[in-house]
Order: C-alpha cells, then sequence, then structure tokens
C-alpha cells in the first residue's frame, strides 16, 4: 500500500544545529525492507544527564523494561535506537535479544551496561533478530559524526510509517550556541502490529537540581496531551539528555525562563508534528477547554471530546455538530452545570450558558473547512484548564489500518 | 443520504404476541419528515410496575431529568414516545415542552402526571415543538390498540437512523400466555447531533421485590455491554414495565428461572440488534474475557478492545493482528501479567502464556471474513469474566457519520 504525504506535513524539515558532545551513526541492518535506514546510535562524549517518561502500557515492550531499570542511575552514555521490530510480547527471547545487544553495545563502546538507553519500533510479536543489530555495532561506532545531517537522517531512520521526518531546533538568543534539539516519531499504527511514539530530546545547558518535575510538567502538557484514536503504545516514550556544557549554566531567571521556552516549544512542535501525521488525518485541531473544576477535569473532558469518534468524524466533514461536543463533555464523570457551559468554533461563539447564538452558520462552515480547527470550552464552574491535540478521522484512517497488508 | 440496510440485520422481524393490559397507538406528527410515524403511545389499562436505567451522561435530555424524578413513585399508566427531536440541551424552553405534554396527555387519559414517561430521540438543541405533538394527543388516546401489528409500527416508528426495526418476543413454555416483549431503537447518531439508544421491556409476569436489583444486573450484562464507537448518549434508556396478570404469578424456583431466562433472552436480541445496527457494521464481534481478578477487571478489557479503533479497523479488515489486542489489554489500568495471556480468534489459539502457537495464518484468515467473530480473551490471573458485543470500524462509519449532510 502506497502511503501519501500528510496534507498538514510542514513543507520542508526544519535545520537542525548540532551539539557539541553528541556524535550520532546512521545504517540498514536489515529490520526494514528495500535497505531502508533502521538503526541509529547516539553516543554522548561524557556520560550525561537523562530523565524519561515511559508508557503507563501493561504489556510494555523490553525496551521500555530495561530503560526503566536504569533510570535511577541517572546517566546515559548512548542510545540505540532500531526500527522495522518493537520487540514486544517475545516472551523471554525478547528480554535475551536486548541483552545481548546492550552487552555488546557496551563493550564496543567501553561504556556501562546501565547508560545504553534502547528504543525499539515496528512489529509487535515477532523476535528481535539480535545478530542483524551487533552485526552493524561496529560499523556505528566507527562512523558516529557530528553534523546537521546526521541529525536529520537519525529523524528519517526512526520512522516507520510516518510520511515525514519530525525534526525541531530552538537556539538561545540569550547565550550563543545553547540548543534544544528532539528527534521523534509518531504513532503511524500501519505495518501489522505497529504502535509507538518515540521521542528524544538533547540540549547542553546546565539544567538545575528541581529539573525532573518540571519536564514532567512539560511531557504532561505536550505528549501526554495528544491523540490520535486514543490508543496506548506499548513502546512510548520520551528521552530527555542534557550534555551539560559548562559554557551554558543558567544562573539568572530570565535565561532560564528563556531555556524552558526553548524546550517547551521543541516539544510542543514535536506533538503538533505527531498529530499532523495522525493516519488519515486531514485536520489538526486543538480542543481548549477552561472553567473546569482542576486542570485535571479540563483535560478529561478536552480528551473525551478529542477521542470521540463521532466528534472527529463530525470534523472530517466540515460540520459545526455542537451537540457531538456537549456528548463528549457528558460522558465524563467531572462536576458539570450544562447550563454554563460556552462552546466556540474559533471565535464564533455557538452556545453561551447553554442557549444556541445567531451565528451565520455558512461563516462557521467555512472556519470548519481549514485545516487548522480551534474549539473553545468554557465550563463556567471555577479556573481549571487544559489544551489536548488531536485530528479529524477520515476515511483514509479506515483504509490505512483494515487495508495495510495490500 | 441514502442509509442501506446493514448486512447484518435479521431476514424478517420477530413475530409478536400481544400482552393483555396494554395498548398502543402510532401517527405522525410532523417531527420527522415524508409523513413518516413519529409518535408512540402505550398505554396500561391500570397503574404498573416500572423499572428504569438511565444515561449516566452529565448533559442528559429533559426526558432522562424528568423520568428520573418520578421513577420512585414506581407506577406507570402511559409512555409517550417520540422521535425527530431528542430535546436536550434546549434550556428552560426544553422543561417547558415537556411540563406541557405531559400536562396535556395527563389530562386526556385522565391519569397522574407521575405516571407518564417520557422518551425523546433525535436532534440536540433544535426547541421541540410541543404543540405538534399536543396535537395529535387526542388522535392517539382514541386509537389505543392491542394487536401485533401495532407493537411493530411502534418499533418502527422509534427508529431514527437505524437501518432495521428493534423487536424481541419470548413466550414461556410453563405458562401460557405469560410473554415478554421488547422494543428498542439503536444508538445510529447518523442526521445531525443525533444520538440515543432507547429500550422498552414489557410481561405480565407478576414480578417479585426483589426485582429492581435483578433487573439492573440484567442491564450491566446486556445494554451495559455493548459498545458502537464508545460515546455515551444524553438520552439512553432502558424502560421495564409488567402488567402484573394475577394469572401469571411465578411461584416455584422452575418458573422463576424461566421467566428470568426469557427476560434476558429478549434483552440480549435487543442488544445483538443494536450493535448488528452499528453505523456501517460489517461484522458482529464478541469479546469474552476470563480469568480477571473481578469481573469488573474483565468488563473493562474487554471494552478496552472493543473500544480500540486499532482493533476494530483490524477487524474489518478480517485482520489477525493480536498485536492490537496486547495493546488494548495494556492500556487498562488492571491487574496484569502478561506471561500469563491467552488470545484465541474462534476456536483457533493464537497466543497460549506470551508466545504464538504454529496456527495456520489462512484458517485464522478465513475464520475473520466471517459475519460473527469470537475472540477469546483469558488473563490467567483469576476467575473474573465478561463478555461485550461491538461491530468493526469501517470506512462506511465516517462515511455516515461526515457526509450525513449530503
Amino acid at each position: 500500500m502506497n502511503i501519501k504525504l500528510s496534507p498538514l506535513a510542514p513543507k520542508k524539515p526544519k535545520k537542525i544545529s548540532c551539539i557539541d558532545g553528541i556524535r550520532i551513526s546512521i545504517t540498514h541492518c536489515g529490520l526494514k525492507k528495500n535497505n531502508k535506514q533502521d538503526l541509529v546510535l547516539i553516543k554522548f562524549d561524557k556520560p550525561s544527564k537523562i530523565y524519561g517518561v515511559f508508557t503507563s502500557s501493561k504489556t510494555p515492550g523490553e525496551p521500555i523494561i530495561w530503560n526503566k531499570s536504569i533510570i535511577k542511575h541517572g546517566k546515559v552514555s548512548a542510545i540505540l535506537i532500531n526500527s522495522g521490530n518493537a520487540n514486544v510480547f517475545n516472551g523471554r527471547e525478547g528480554r535475551e535479544s536486548l541483552e545481548k545487544i546492550v552487552k555488546n553495545l557496551a563493550k564496543n563502546l567501553n561504556i556501562e551496561e546501565k547508560e545504553i538507553y534502547v528504543a525499539s519500533t515496528g512489529i509487535i510479536g515477532v523476535p528481535l533478530d539480535h545478530k542483524k543489530i551487533i552485526k552493524k555495532i561496529p560499523f556505528l561506532v566507527k562512523n558516529l559524526r557530528n553534523d546537521p545531517s546526521t541529525w536529520l537522517k537519525a529523524a528519517n531512520a526512526i520512522r516507520t510509517t510516518d510520511t515525514f521526518a519530525k525534526i525541531h531546533n530552538e537556539k538561545s538568543k540569550l547565550k550563543k550556541n545553547l540548543i534544544v534539539n528532539g528527534i521523534a516519531k509518531g504513532s503511524g499504527m500501519i505495518a501489522p502490529n505497529m504502535a509507538t511514539m518515540l521521542a528524544f530530546v538533547f540540549t547542553n545547558a546546565v539544567i538545575g537540581k528541581n529539573f525532573e518535575n518540571y519536564f514532567k510538567r512539560i511531557v504532561n502538557s505536550t505528549f501526554n496531551s495528544i491523540t490520535v484514536d486514543g490508543d496506548t503504545s506499548t513502546s512510548d516514550m520520551v528521552l530527555f539528555v542534557s550534555v551539560e556544557d559548562e559554557k551554558f549554566k543558567l544562573k539568572k531567571q530570565h535565561e532560564i525562563s528563556e531555556f524552558f521556552f526553548m524546550l517547551e516549544k521543541v516539544m510542543t512542535d514535536m506533538c503538533h508534528d505527531i498529530v499532523k501525521d495522525g493516519e488519515g488525518a486531514s485536520k489538526f485541531v486543538s480542543i481548549n477547554v477552561k472553567g473546569a473544576k482542576s486542570n485535571l477535569e479540563a483535560k478529561k473532558v478536552a480528551f473525551s471530546i478529542a477521542n470521540s469518534p463521532l466528534f472527529k468524524t463530525a470534523i472530517a466533514g466540515s460540520d459545526s455538530n455542537w451537540g457531538r461536543i456537549i456528548m463528549a463533555i457528558g460522558k465524563t464523570n467531572i462536576s458539570l452545570d450544562p447550563k454554563k457551559i460556552t462552546i466556540s468554533f474559533g471565535k464564533d461563539v455557538m452556545i453561551k450558558n447553554s442557549s444556541k447564538t445567531e451565528k451565520n452558520f455558512s461563516d462557521i462552515c467555512k472556519y470548519l473547512k481549514k485545516k487548522k480547527i480551534d474549539i473553545y470550552i468554557d465550563l463556567g464552574i471555577s479556573s481549571g484548564s487544559a489544551t489536548v491535540w488531536t485530528c479529524d478521522l477520515t476515511k483514509n484512517y479506515i483504509k490505512i489500518n483494515s487495508e495495510y497488508r495490500s
């Protein structure tokens, strides 16, 4: 089956700047067909600080289990990423494959095993042929490079059925060469049993002690605020690495603020890319909820709307079907007074205090034909708010997911 | 848009037997177009016992709010059902419309207002023109009949976008003329803002004191065990009425057992009809989970699979994609040991104790091409079990829900 480029894809991938102390190599090891690159090694010149957030799936892949077991150590020397096989649900064999790969890489790089992170994406339930990977490790080690083209090649090599590479970069205006880079792959679950959202964020800033909580907060408002179809992968992970160049100590408040802004920008941009590359997506939709009892309740409402097939198909059909929004709000178990709900499509208020406004129907239809749609909900109860990003549900989603073998 | 008959529709509607003490009339009042019947009055000769289960939506329709306020009284003399307008989210106006209708009907039938139940299905957010309904009440009262054809006409009149009438009947083999009848409409959410699953069950058996709990248990294993797209309507309700004919007192245990069997059969059959008439459905799927820590956890797993778009599209494509089942099991928050999971498609065990079995791939593909598919999951932990029924997710679902205005 031919996969067409998402109509929401960016014109061209963002240019990226290298970070001193990070070297990358890429190759084809045979997990993907047609000589496509499928193996990426990211090497840090010195053991670097790492934080991670992993899938909450109760049937996680081997890389998730491994990474979670070493994350307390807090240091990373290398990340090895393969596409083409997710190493999920392979029983003891899956664990052994991973251990053999880690052992070999540790020896080849002369680093500790507990400083090696692994990410795999691709087929579930097919044994991972570790020999294919191990065979290429010497080549990867020998060819580590620090140039912009390797970043883009890496973003391409970790794709499975993503229609475009997800790569983002922010440079500090206050400190020259302070950089945040990110590469990601989306939840393109097309080929048999495929899954996984992977994201890797890198910087050279020296980060403070309280960073972990802040990082988790950003993950919560970015990677935990997107949905394509409500399904949770067995292999999702977001890894953050800082090589902590002493030149980039953040002392003043505005420097720290700028760094967090850059970080959130890169992570938000990657999330938007993932949604824009959602299967069959033709529209990018922001669901903005405020006035809830708490931020958590606001997020529940936003996700209930974003995951409703009836809402998503209405958006696909450019239909101002606010009844489906009411339905999706109503099915959540939150504090609610139907009389206080306000719903807007873009700037147009459709429902105010449970009454329809006299909006021009054709204006709204025109708005809903756009590629980028903002829905605003005010529950009118308190000050809890949240934003969730999603895409529409089109015939192409069904086609991709039911006919992928053909 | 033309709606085609569901490929899973029964050959012809089931023949129904009348219950003495229940009379029905049907008419067209103008809420539906093209002179289609859209108003049903069901009258009970004497105030009868009623039990109900209502939507958990936090934005319920006016009929839900009204019925819930009178259910404690426990007696019903009449049920008035309209299709074409759901009377949801119409503010104070919606409540006033309902009150005027109830008042008028009480006067015309010389019954108490608190013995009148109302059900509405159709558009959300469009004021219900109560005058259209009130105008027809004298006609309805005058034309109450007790014959089989009125039952079928009623089942047809409450349809919105259902492609076939849902009507079921069970007769006792132990007590002649002891009957359970049921009519229902499905969750065909096709025309703008439409929603609603309505079901009405009638009997002439004299029911015991502990009946309510038993009824709720059956609702739990029938109407609360089906899903088309995971969306919850603002207007769902199941009403149960017994006219309690003294001839049909259930004294012996096997008589009571038979009655409960009949009741569960009628309710199960109605549920299956609703799933078979799910939008775009081409396959009827049973998800049977056992071995969970509790029945509740088993149901969570079954629903997680049944609501997963990735699973539903795989079924549409006749694809033995058990990786998507693993994913859907994994995303629930239940007690789980991945190593103990067994998954079967029909009689074919695909996964046993986390390892793939050597099943013949083409046999399974053949099985998955059938119209009726059984999936069995054994979590291998304890004895909790549940069955959930659903349909596949096809391009027709998207077509129906995104292009319904054309």
